[in-house]
């Protein structure tokens, strides 16, 4: 493609999706703008053009991979609560294994000390747990407040258990798919959610 | 006291001190050297004899936030584990409360992107989740692997559950409690744990 037909649109694309995929061959950090300029063929301040900085592209990074995280794991609204937890469960631990450095950067770098970045972070898990609440039969700013709270700790409960999985050795896949699902199961079924919800 | 009668370790120690003060009055990564020193009655060059770079003495204040924490919520090895678990959850939202910006700090800072600070951060969260498997019969280390990654998770779930806590106006101190003990109860029961050892 010549420089002349990527609308500005098209252009932050290209470049967000040539830093995507440096992140996963570095690091989030890592990542050199130089690089991501010269693989799509521009200038270093032709990008910044679109970026005005670093921290804004590395920003631009982060709410691409919380939107694949969240496009993933979307509920399917056809199916029964068990199935789409079972299912959510298994698309998350997919796209940590795919996105293995976009997920721990995510999960890292956005409980630093970047405001803006916090608020990507923030903003996915609200999602999560408000799926989760919506799958337990409360819209999520209706829930009575000890389940809503106890969702909020769920997602950090998942990623945490995601981010020690995936640097031990510990589990396979379907070992912890069964994990996520059971400590779920058992965290909500235990804070008194009718267990019909949680078991077929 | 005098500049002279103070021994290295006092004096790092007494910066360390001014330091978590002004922690709690504004926030980590607002405290000022130049406030520590004048405070201390030392010059900054001084202090930076003490604590080569700033970031040296923030990762000193986070390793005293991070001791204090713990020191807190030791288990008490003639409670049973009810008891035990009781007890920690309500020190662990005591040290929060008192705690607040050192506690947000420690937590956050250390997600971040700073290598010894997580190293701080990562040793705290194994050594509350090895307290918990211990009060669950469990030594750490052969601690079946899915209890494992559970309780490493369990502690981010508490941790979030504190930090959204914090920042909003859901359930007082009491009711937060139950909530920390009913959801580790249930967690570790639906995960196959003794139920004798969570519930009297």
């Amino acid at each position: 493609m010549s420089r002349s037909r990527l609308t500005r649109e098209q252009r932050r694309a290209q470049l967000i999706d040539l830093g995507m995929q440096m992140v996963e061959a570095s690091s989030f950090d890592a990542v050199s703008v130089d690089d991501v300029a010269a693989r799509a063929g521009i200038s270093r301040s032709l990008l910044f053009h679109y970026f005005p900085t670093k921290r804004d592209f590395q920003l631009a990074l982060a709410e691409q991979a919380a939107h694949d995280l969240l496009e993933r794991i979307a509920p399917d609204p056809d199916l029964d609560p068990v199935a789409r937890l079972r299912t959510g469960a298994g698309s998350y631990i997919d796209y940590v294994t795919d996105r293995r450095e976009a997920y721990l950067s995510l999960v890292r770098g956005a409980a630093g000390g970047d405001d803006a970045m916090r608020v990507v972070f923030d903003g996915t898990r609200a999602q999560i747990a408000g799926w989760l609440l919506m799958g337990l039969g409360h819209e999520p700013e209706d829930a009575p407040q000890d389940l809503w709270l106890a969702a909020r700790g769920w997602v950090a409960l998942l990623e945490e258990m995601c981010v020690v999985w995936l640097q031990t050795d510990v589990l396979d896949r379907d070992e912890f798919v069964d994990l996520m699902e059971r400590a779920t199961t058992a965290l909500f079924a235990g804070l008194g959610i009718d267990r019909s919800l949680l078991e077929t």
